[in-house]
């Protein structure tokens, strides 16, 4: 399909998905998450459910929940979240979009002053949404009050042509994400009705009279961007499961180099350095589908908390959430991408399924809060931590680890390869790792200070070795998780130990792919380095004759996995072909560019030979 | 465009091309060049040219060269290059199609027997190619003779039909490269002339009589190959530098954050961040060219050697071709990807001109050598070099450091950062990281044989240490490359300044990278990585003002670099929109899936208000 095609696709199973829902035959949200899958991630609405609907509900007060939230949830209208500008991202402060109160008509005069403050990229925006939440900066009573929320309604419920004063459209073609109109919104003098401003925590009176919102409101407005962000580390472990498993599925299909006379072509899984690309993913696959539950239940637990007027954990809950956004969704994109090229040739062929898996999930390093910040903000939590310098005991248990008093061993005591099979020799490796890590940033911020930076400055030059530090911490957790969480399962021995192995697999890789920062300081030699290897080559010919097992066991039918290469019953080459014969530029035999443009080229070959 | 518009595009542009090229306008092999990227450098006479031309030159015998060149020059006919199968890559010896030769009709009997035999993948094989060269097992007097090469015509001259018992078409979209048609070709008892095969070296006479080529004849065939690998490490370096203008330029025109009250929001480029993803990719991009300089030089002076019936330095040729192109279409692949995520949002838009970038090279990672094969290559000359023991003398320049008289130094030198100012400092940093490597990778081999495993197995236990230790060789060469170009060039000494910090910033970012591959066996401690990594903090701010003199000194022209991101005149967001408008999706205010989807489900909303 053309993009244009995937558009009308994605928009026609998107409205057949709103009759299903409202016909009640999809009830369940695993059932709705099924469903979204196996028709396709990307469409429309996605951004009416996850973050229009959410934000009324948490942002709303009554009167407005009791205005909105019913026509919302039925889809009688059709909203976008517009936060995002043409020259603003992640700094929300910087947004320029302005609603100013204007008493006399008890109205919001909504306006983008510049085309850097045209908002640029909300999903839905561009010909599908009929509202909009709008991030706007308050003026009233000529005062700039900050960032706030105001429903705006973009297109006639008529006709759907743009309102008045509205500019709307598609911000063209991307990478990926073909059926979703991710869009831009010009707005010159739209007014809107005084409550449309999403009063929940701050209110403007009908004469202009602003109430801030209370100190807490900030720090709960959190919780929704952090439930966004425990899905999508959710999704990545789905993803990385999808590639996993054609990669996995196709490796032993193919066949590559008879490397002794008389015997047929090798298998590349059988190939050490295959297993090496792909096994560990196997077990990344698994370890963030653990951290994913890890961070809803974090999530959960701290939302029920705040229900009770505690506050104390969301730092924390903001710190994981933003930092294992980072980390996951980093792996998964490069994870896709080893597992196309381990795929060879046909790895490129969109047939594989991973070019178009790669295109649609890389943006998820992106959106709701750019990799590099995220881990930035990860590593703000814990240089504040470290420097409150505080017992083990009064720490998140999280970020114990870099409390005043938590040993910083000397050196790992491991002494041989099999050492590394016990997850709390590797636990505590990577907990090392981050303790010297966060001691290196920290010594060049202060050093940055002593020769008389100021703290923004000395921040910035030590920003490299924080994102180190905090991707370490945020390596550590997965791996953590992925330890509790097969611990807690007490499931049947064989499975056990399989999981077991996939979760010191996923230790030691780390280990070598950052080797540099596990020796810091002596911590470990290189002498334990090379066990490590020793140990993980050990560990990859344990896997091999899991993985095809391994990767069924993610269940992923053949039409959701979509690929020629990783079909469950690995009759590859014959639907490659059939897959081929149906390809738009096979109709005809003889392509119309002979006609237009090789005939004239070729008119006179025929006498010259 | 559409990837069916895309081809009708190329087609159209490369008749163009073709004609400018037969008019006499088009002569110079740098105006060729110019003139192919400006015009899009993927179309489907590409392989014609690099390919079945060169091929005939160096394969056919003087009579054949007679016949052929004159009317391939012309592009009189048009030809591919059908080696690929469905089922077979890069181990040549496993291909399945088959010419027999019948003596009696002096004819080849072209036949796929299977499916997997079909040949796939090669470019314009689908629709646009006249002719092919065929890579095929010779069948004469009932013996397999092995891998020859066959001309064969796959369609008529008359109306571009395919030939009777030819089967061809396009093998379907993919990830990029959408304006060539790679294709299928099955054959089933398609005859062609006893002259079609190539006989510059082996024969089959008129009865049947198979005559072998001289046993050099296959290592001078690698000689093509080499030669376009030499060209794709020369088109990665300008793949780069187009990726790293557009993030460099758009980097001082985004702001991101108010760090300071009153100040305007920073220049991204001046985040440590950004400047650690960024500064290393500019000094890749020109080490990458100066490699590529390097390797067009020793493939000259190889060839000329083998003119004189020297073939001595072949090996170390090709060795070092394969490794150079895996090297740095990875480092060059990776880059692009870097530069894309560190656009943000914007990154991701077409309007970047990344995504497609990325899309159509990172095929160069598989395409004429998967890379993992290719760094094992390496790797296999590397083995055999080490284990003749030979004095330093004795060896060729590239792997002399490999000798068993090479001193093995204790530890690094350095004491201060400064030190690593020297590029000599970096360049024994990176021999001793090769030659502990290789110790690991020999020593895991050497105990696999001591278990008892014969060499097949030996290896592939070993392989991924191999491919470690190949890499790190690569890496060298490359430093080595760009350090010579700088020290011969004798330029002015600004400009010398500028490249050895940027020659210094390559080698201290692979030492950052792969710390633990330097600190292997002790020859660094991780003191001296942290003084490598000041010294790098250090350079990156050096390189902050003359990173954009330095991507505008690659003086890529806009309309080749089409990105509204990286434009000279840095009027991104302009742009962008102007961009976005002329989207095929804007070209209705209410797009048709409003009609289509979207009005029966919110026909009655109106009502429900």
């Amino acid at each position: 399909m053309s993009t244009e095609e995937s558009f009308d696709s994605a928009v026609r199973k998107n409205v057949h998905y709103i009759e299903l829902l409202k016909s009640g035959k999809l009830k369940e949200s695993n059932a709705k998450a099924y469903f979204k899958s196996a028709i396709d991630d990307n469409f429309p609405t996605g951004v009416h459910e996850l973050m229009f609907v959410p934000t009324i509900e948490g942002q709303g007060n009554e009167e407005q929940k009791k205005k909105w939230l019913k026509i919302s949830r039925n889809f009688d209208i059709i909203g976008c979240y517009a936060q995002t500008e043409l020259g603003h991202g992640t700094f929300i402060r910087g947004l320029e979009t302005i609603a100013t109160y204007d008493p006399s008509t008890e109205e919001f005069v909504m306006n983008s002053p510049t085309l850097t403050s045209m908002k640029w990229w909300p999903g839905s925006v561009g010909h599908t949404a009929t509202h909009a939440i709008v991030v706007a900066r308050l003026i009233t009573k000529g005062k700039d009050e900050g960032i706030h929320l105001f429903i705006v309604q973009i297109r006639s419920l008529e006709d759907h042509n743009p309102l008045p004063g509205i500019k709307v459209g598609d911000i063209g073609p991307k990478f990926g994400y073909f059926g979703t109109d991710n869009g831009f919104l010009h707005m010159t003098n739209v007014r809107i009705p005084r409550d449309h401003m999403l009063m929940k925590y701050a209110q403007v009176s009908r004469d202009g009279t602003y109430s801030k919102p209370p100190a807490e409101a900030d720090k709960i407005s959190y919780a929704v961007m952090v439930y966004v962000r425990a899905l999508i580390v959710d999704h990545s472990a789905e993803t990385l499961a999808r590639a996993i498993t054609i990669a996995i599925r196709y490796s032993v299909v193919r066949r590559q180099t008879q490397n002794r006379p008389g015997e047929p072509e090798t298998q590349v899984l059988d190939y050490q350095t295959q297993q090496f690309k792909l096994f560990p993913l196997l077990a990344s696959a698994y370890a963030i589908k653990f951290a994913g539950h890890y961070m809803t239940k974090l999530y959960t637990e701290v939302t029920e908390e705040i229900s009770e007027g505690k506050l104390r954990s969301l730092p924390e809950l903001h710190a994981t959430s933003a930092g294992l956004k980072a980390f996951c969704t980093e792996l998964c994109c490069s994870g896709i991408e080893l597992c196309r090229l381990s795929c060879g040739g046909h790895g490129y062929s969109a047939a594989s399924g991973l070019p178009q898996l790669y295109a649609d999930y890389s943006s998820s390093q992106t959106y709701e809060g750019e990799n590099t910040v995220m881990l930035l903000q990860t590593a703000r939590y814990i240089f504040k931590v470290c420097k409150q310098n505080m017992p083990q005991a009064q720490l998140p248990s999280n970020v114990a680890y870099l409390a005043a008093d938590y040993p910083k061993y000397k050196e790992s005591p491991v002494s041989d390869p099999k050492h590394f099979n016990d997850p709390h020799i590797l636990l505590e490796a990577y907990r090392q790792r981050v303790i010297r890590l966060v001691a290196v940033a920290l010594e060049r911020y202060s050093k940055s200070i002593a020769t008389g930076l100021d703290s923004v400055a000395a921040w910035n030059n030590s920003s490299v070795d924080w994102t180190m530090a905090a991707r370490a911490h945020c390596h550590y957790l997965v791996l953590k998780a992925f330890h509790s969480s097969i611990d807690a399962a007490k499931v049947c021995e064989a499975n056990f130990n399989i999981m077991r192995v996939l979760c010191c697999l996923f230790g030691l890789h780390g280990i070598i792919q950052y080797s540099g920062e596990f020796c810091l300081d002596g911590y470990m030699n290189s002498e334990q380095i090379e066990m490590a290897k020793n140990q993980l080559y050990f560990l990859l010919k344990e896997v091999r004759y899991e993985a095809v097992p391994l990767v069924d066991a993610f269940d992923i039918h053949d039409d959701i996995l979509n690929s020629s290469l990783g079909r469950y019953d690995g009759d590859v080459y014959r639907h490659l072909y059939e897959w081929a014969l149906r390809a738009p530029r096979n109709k005809k035999e003889v392509h119309d560019n002979y006609e237009k443009y090789l005939k004239p080229l070729l008119k006179n070959t025929k006498s010259k030979l």
